[in-house]
């Protein structure tokens, strides 16, 4: 183990994350995100709390080195590190706070896992969260890298989410266009929120659909340069008929030359960088979501039947992930 | 900020997190905290779980390299840093796991903490085992190291919980004798469960009542060589005239020469290796729990008053927390 035990790292990822995720509960999360100086009333205003419970709040922040105050004004900036503290404890928000239904009722999913996981479901919220928090220095930059090498001006996002990646990519090049696909309505109004406040919402459509309904009906992929889809084929790929169906779609709608890049997990991925997040994501999906990873060969193979001439598997993405860049 | 991000240390403490706080929910910690070699069955017994589903968990520790297999006979043994683990994580269990009602209902304790208080209970077991991962590898030795100095062959442990670190003097020296005072049954119960694990119920009386209930009934504090309380005098300190008569009391009852040794934790302590933790355990104390910390000076002040000759503040105990040895 590599730790420095004088410095108890421990502690200062489990303080960052705590006091993090309260930031995300109350919702100062967009105003710390910015990197913009605030003063306490901002905070108020995004929040609807109380000026003085919000002063207590940065004052914690401050001790702990994570915000940093203007000299002698009442105002704030997230510190320097900010953001670096951020993707690091996402790993842990989406470990023991998103999770926290699985964790506190590990018993009742060890005894029977059909029944606890009808009984004990996580906020759809605080997955996207952490997500967000783990992909912004990891397969975010790995996608955008591929996306504007293949010089892409029509982008489809599968399981969007918020649109985060999306909306960066047509920050990038105003010639670029979008369209962002997700089940849930909640998502959907985020991203058309994020859209309009980024000023991308005439370039950017976002249509409220499950990946599977693209089968029957892929209009929504038509014209596309790069289908991308981030932790969302895993689900699909319960359904193997259907998983193969939707890449066979994809393959056909996107222009020549056009790719289909993948960010997903594998099956207890065993380099010695990822193994233990690996083996945690590998087993919660198992054993508690009921959703059987495949290893990378597997995944490969799945693009290449599809009808891909070329596939790429590129690790060091994140800790158990891959990006699978699947050339039409 | 001091990480090794092509490493992403953030996502191997929270999934070694996560692992074991499964653990400890559903009931292998004892076995894998022991250090022994098992068989799946044995961890059957231990918890009433299906062989099958625990043999999942298993191979997960396995894949995160915090078990080991031995050679090609189905038995495992926790590996050699599994300890070290455990305790760098225990941080990440109390700030993120223990705390979970306080994180998650943030909002509402920002609204209104009182309320919130009564409405959002955190789990005392969960509490528990937090605060012994840490406590292992921290407070513990250095407290230890203080009764082995005093050469002590009385002990009692104010706030004992489950009695982990009497037990542990008890083990030391045949010819020490304890008393474990506690408020909660189920601590009591557990002290004495452990006690007779140990083999040293003999020697250790479990007496459940609180710590203020000593300054008119100091009975169980007779005979005394060491006084000791972790974490538990910030509690009693709510009321200061209480906590005055409470050291006042331990002071009298000490034997010539006698030690109150107490660890507890600072208001925002500033040391660098200690500030981001600090500043967790400060707000989530003031503004969550209604308990205002001291700083070190003031807890120093509180002993000399009560008439302690000689006060000793030691740091590197662990973030945020500070020995202090007060000689009658």
């Amino acid at each position: 183990m590599n730790l420095d035990s004088a410095r108890e790292v421990g502690a200062d990822f489990a303080a960052v994350a705590a006091l993090l995720q309260i930031g995300a509960e109350i919702g100062v999360d967009q105003v710390l995100d910015s990197g913009r100086t605030f003063g306490i009333a901002d905070l108020a205003e995004a929040t609807g709390l109380s000026q003085d419970s919000l002063r207590n709040y940065v004052h914690a922040l401050s001790a702990a080195g994570l915000v940093a105050a203007e000299d002698g004004k009442d105002l704030y900036r997230a510190s320097d590190d900010y953001a670096d503290w951020r993707h690091e404890v996402g790993y842990l928000s989406w470990a023991l706070t998103a999770n926290s239904p699985f964790l506190q009722n590990a018993r009742a999913f060890l005894t029977d896992s059909e029944s606890a996981a009808d009984t004990y479901r996580r906020d759809g919220r605080r997955v996207a969260v952490s997500s967000r928090w783990i992909g912004d220095r990891t397969f975010y930059p790995a996608v955008v890298e591929r996306v504007v090498a293949a010089d892409a001006k029509h982008v489809v996002d599968l399981g969007a989410g918020a649109a985060g990646l999306l909306i960066d990519l047509l920050l990038q090049d105003g010639r670029r266009s979008g369209v962002a696909l997700d089940l849930s309505p909640a998502a959907c109004d985020a991203a058309r929120e994020a859209a309009g406040r980024a000023g991308v919402d005439d370039r950017l459509q976002v249509i409220e659909r499950s990946v599977e309904s693209l089968i029957t009906d892929p209009g929504p992929l038509e014209g596309a340069d790069v289908i991308q889809a981030c932790f969302v084929m895993h689900d699909v790929l319960q359904n193997e008929t259907v998983f193969e169906d939707v890449l066979r779609t994809c393959h056909k709608a996107l222009a020549p030359g056009g790719v289909l890049a993948v960010v997903d997990a594998v099956s207890y991925g065993q380099e010695a960088r990822e193994r233990k997040f690996s083996a945690l994501f590998t087993y919660l999906h198992s054993n508690f979501m009921g959703i059987k990873l495949p290893t990378a060969d597997q995944w490969v193979e799945k693009f290449r039947s599809a009808g891909f001439s070329n596939v790429d598997c590129v690790s060091q993405i994140m800790p158990g992930g891959r990006l699978f860049v699947a050339t039409k």
